[in-house]
């Protein structure tokens, strides 16, 4: 069902996962490939700064961290041109088909990859086909490499179809630490869409399966806490340090411990933490990156102000001081009926697809919803259609893959949906 | 008091501390001036390798970090030929000068700097200077660079002096990891050493102040746990996580609150943790590097054994694995009598010097305990002097800071101690 | 609305609240006002032992407890001959009413009190009226004095009224610890019960709002633990104690951070703590009674696995030891949508009623459930109506209270239900 | 080498342990003994308000507990009119025996008991002889109805001696709470006292082994905090609670886990907790009673500020209010070497002593320091003498246990000891 071609350049993304932000070579490769599949037939081409309102990216890794996937995206060979006007972590593109007279469609898919370790077992299939990461602690353990892929499909499916009207497909950097969904909902390509949809694989259903519409997208935010204390030699003097580490333990023990809410779902991660300095000090700084999430802003606003409290109480407790910063922070979304509708309709008709569901719930976040609430609010239509996959290990998980087929599935879904969307005008 | 040359020796070590096993320039930088001092006078000079027992290092760290320093000490353009010698991190050096028939006298000085930042406050001494720490994130904040510098003086003092003997200087690497002492109380040097003397600058007491004796050295052993949990969707799929920075959080609290006890004092500390990959993934991973202590190695064994019993429940209770492993342990050390009045009696009469203790406690660890207790079991005698320094801020923190003239009293202290030592035999 | 003569029995049990099993006033004051209301026109009343079975009842207070609650109802001068069929704790009572052939409908209300104290507010309408507690340390904080009054109030309904069949009035004790459902559940008295309604006020629904069908019950499962450790002079010997109140405060806090689960609601709570005996000596026995809620039996289960685990390993790491213990348990249940329909049909016609809701969420837990499932396994129908009222605190609150009015609403639309099922049998 | 009378006194008090200020069973037995015994030979005897600076009791319990013990002693058929006199918990006495012209000494004897259950073991000794405690929850786990006999024994052994002199023994209530050693401290009869003996048996010392001089105390202080949050059904609305419990488990682990002083020995027991009530009801309210303890004064304030920031910083996190107290606060104090050395010659020549230590350190708190302190600031000289007694269980634990020859070695050495104090007047 998936063109050969497309599956390799899939396992060729997923060979070089780049996390938010350092998608070098990532944006490079799909440059190329739109380059050396449509040439002159795209519209236009928006790369990196271009392609997002770069005032608001949000949570940019620091210099070194972004030279480092730089200098790595570089010895690839890839093109040096398209690589230098990625320069200081301004990743993604927007490739444009325009086709005739019709409602400009947009696609939204997402292209980074996340910073964990890929398992080496060997029934793990990138490692038996060989394509498994090949970057130290990166992975594209949430299946944006499909994502990426189908991207490039759809956009040749619609090249070669009846559609009538312009095609967006925003290939979205930064999805993970929810950094790119805002630069590119207040991008200027997004302002003329009329309907947006975007597409997740996997999320526990089975290859074969497709949701229409997902909803329940978690309100998120980030917050990030230091904590400083005061060194001390910890044989000599323990009384004389105020232990950060003592600190962040107590934040991070009360920070899951936030009552849970009977309004709806909330979510707390303290995802990563750290502290100290030596075995033989007492530590002078901690930190903690956590997350909180809600099923609506409310309860995710009731979460961030319970965490807060938790951290800032626990640096007082240790006499220590915290500096607490909201980071990014994404919406709650809902698919709307009308496209969901559409979805559903072509999908029962797409070879290898055996079950429609309507609806389902995401129960996770996804920053999609900023594109999403963008189009709404502008009058337009958005909805978040789930391909499903087989996946062996979980999403965010050493052994997470794509069952390879369901690319097919997903591209020839979304695909038809437009088509029909730009007919039908719902 | 203090020769210019000495304090110029000394400000240029603090420039450039390298911690444990990592003394590369250091090494380097002694043995050239040790050179340039002493040249043929010297009867021996064992560097590196050849200073230490090597199957008996503790604490090594990664090949990275060694590269990295090995590095760095290149290019300051340090003597070739010794800098080779030392890769791998085999550092240290002992210097043997023999003047006619007498006893072997000892004296053990360690060289190492510490991983933290030091301060740039304008009133910081190096920094007003212009010596401040060149080295981002590492700092003699412990004073080795003086102890190293005492040695040299040491050296020449006896070289000039009436002395009757054989005296060995043992430059120590690795004191703060306890990982340089056992590598050095196990090598050849220490084998025919009569008495042995060690020292240490600051611990609270002022310049003109010398504790003839110090004693209290607490046992010490380092405890590394690694937990391994599970990692999950923290948005989506939080229940199939297993968290392993909870369960590394719950060890911290209950690690400090292992009960006191009354036979003697205790220490805990988790001096450096650390855990996670990302802000929306359930922790797979979390690490503690602690460091318990106790007055007897009875007091230190009921840390250790209290503290795995914590790391191991605090696993389990999140369902987590944890590997434990116990790192370098030190053992506790008596300072000798009749060696302690030898040095009271001549530190009276050293210039700047107002005060002589003949006893302190010191309430922390050393490993000098290893070379002490080697000398004392071959029948010598060991003892740990204390020279007395103003320090603004206390050991291990960013403005600990060395009173330049209180070397001198170190240097005469000690001198006069080893001459009247190979006079009188006690 | 709510004739005066109801008000002041839902006054009267407002005085004086009796918590599970204990109570004894209560059932006899109700025993009383049947009497006195309808004489022989009540065809049945069975009291105490002869309205549960007796084997089944869960979470009975010790001896104790029940022989101070029973001496307290002795003094108040109400009948010896019933009080003392009561003794025991053996509470509750079932009424039955002939009018006639027709279905089976059964009511159920609850009876018992909270061990909570009642604020004195001089605001509380309680307080203001002069029916506050006058049992020192217990409330009817939950608006069963109303429930129990609603259930005397529509008996007096469905004899005054067209009804035909057999009403049963389940007068049902102890339902604060889940300790009476399941046995009312399994009296003979709920076999032959073809229809069946219970229901509860509040529930931050407003006065003249009804809930036509409340669904979302979370199964629930009492747990308690048991720590015990070893004990010791604080001062003296410290590290010779094992801590039973720092394993149960490792507990709590782990307890609450049992991970939110991505498939549905659930709870936690350690509601009541105690340990130790003296401030000078090591706690040597600690406990804490716990309760956990999912929205399904698995995830009720889920929690329970989590809370044992944590328990167990919190004992552990003290090395103290711990029995837990499992105790009442209530599943969930659904209301019947065929009943539902009814009560929203008939509500919309009752005085005072402007608002009426087909469908809402507990959110809590309710051993109604026990009855409910009992009569829906033998193919009757079930349904739990919400009746609004305003109450200023929050259920199980000091300032919880009932705006009388609402009684009166239940009242008509319960019997005008009953009236109505029994008619159309649906 | 004990009379058997007193072996039958000590028992008799054994089996009715009264803890703090409710002494009333053993103050009047103690009365009905010196009466009995010496009748007019004793020139005074000041019984309950009379022995006490009734403004200086510390932590007397409330009402219903006094008269709870007040009615159970009086149950027993002790002489009434002594037990009128010491209603509402004014207990203890003073007795005062002239015997010619000399100095003044006197001898302070403890007599409460624990708030703990006591073994029921076969092989412990109180129930094999038929002694064991019949007060539910009350034990004599410390020994002090040992102290109480030695007291009697010794007035008898003065009165049969050369000693020349007044005698005064101070029966003192409340010892375990901290609570009746300031109250006799102030009270007019220690004025004139110019020689205090206190003394403890067994402090892990056997039978047959004196200590001379015990030093050690630490500084002692209670502190009681009291948190407050809100309360919610814990199904329904848990987001509405403050839970109180939370608070409090996050408070204790952190107060254990206050670093350890360099300067000297601390102690933190968070020795009463409780808190919420019931499963189903979000905590509103706690309590932990704990006591700190420190080698100083210095050290025990180090811990009560940090204790103290502790909980604030508990209830903040849990958006608590909480009240801390301080309760009562025993200082340090120090054994006279000139009394040191009277005991350690007379203990030498007492039958069954085997060995006399010079000193020991007690590690724990008494607040025999109260007189200790205030004789000395008069400028007498007080001693603390410790009397080894073989103990099957530690101090404070269910089967602790007297070795009843012991009683004699405590009364002949003290008795002794007086005699040749009186004599030598150091």
């Amino acid at each position: 069902m998936t063109a050969d071609d497309l599956v390799e350049l899939r396992r060729d993304l997923h060979r070089r996962p780049e996390p938010a932000w350092r998608e070098f070579y990532t944006t490079a490769r799909l440059v190329e490939e739109l380059d050396s599949r449509f040439g002159d037939a795209l519209d236009e081409l928006h790369v990196g700064p271009d392609a997002i309102a770069t005032d608001h990216r949000l949570a940019v890794p620091d210099d070194a961290e972004l030279t480092h996937a730089f200098e790595r995206a570089r010895e690839t060979g890839v093109d040096e041109d398209v690589l230098e006007s990625l320069e200081g972590g301004y990743t993604g593109a927007v490739a444009v088909l325009e086709k005739g007279d019709g409602p400009t469609v947009g696609l939204r898919v997402d292209i980074d990859g996340l910073p964990r370790q890929e398992s080496d077992d060997p029934d793990h299939e990138p490692v038996a086909e060989g394509f498994r990461s090949e970057h130290e602690g990166a992975m594209h353990a949430c299946g944006h490499d499909a994502h990426a892929t189908i991207g490039v499909g759809v956009l040749e499916a619609i090249t070669e179809s009846d559609f009538e009207g312009t095609l967006k497909v925003f290939f979205q950097p930064a999805e993970e630490v929810i950094g790119g969904g805002k630069s590119m909902a207040k991008s200027e390509h997004l302002v003329d869409v009329d309907y947006l949809l975007a597409t997740h694989i996997g999320l526990d259903h089975p290859t074969g399966e497709i949701v229409a519409g997902v909803d329940g997208f978690l309100a998120v935010s980030h917050l990030e806490a230091e904590f400083t204390g005061e060194p001390a030699h910890a044989g000599g003097r323990p009384e004389q340090g105020r232990n950060a580490v003592q600190a962040m333990a107590t934040a991070v023990q009360n920070l899951y411990a936030i009552p849970r809410n009977s309004d709806g779902p909330t979510r707390i991660n303290a995802g990563i933490v750290e502290g100290g300095s030596a075995a033989n000090v007492i530590p002078e700084s901690a930190s903690i990156m956590a997350e909180v999430r809600g099923e609506t802003t409310e309860l995710m606003e009731y979460m961030v102000d319970n965490a807060e409290r938790v951290v800032e109480s626990a640096a007082e407790m240790h006499d220590c001081e915290v500096e607490v910063e909201l980071g990014a922070q994404a919406p709650s979304a809902t698919s709307d009926q009308e496209i969901a509708d559409v979805v559903e309709e072509v999908a029962g008709e797409v070879e290898g697809v055996e079950n429609v569901l309507e609806r389902d719930e995401l129960g996770g976040s996804e920053d999609a919803t900023f594109l999403m609430r963008e189009v709404q609010q502008n009058g337009g239509l958005a909805c978040y259609v789930g391909v499903g996959t087989d996946h062996p290990g979980g999403h965010h998980t050493a052994t997470f893959d794509v069952d390879e087929p369901s690319i097919g599935h997903g591209v020839e879904t979304l695909a038809s949906a437009i088509e029909r969307i730009a007919c039908e005008r719902p």
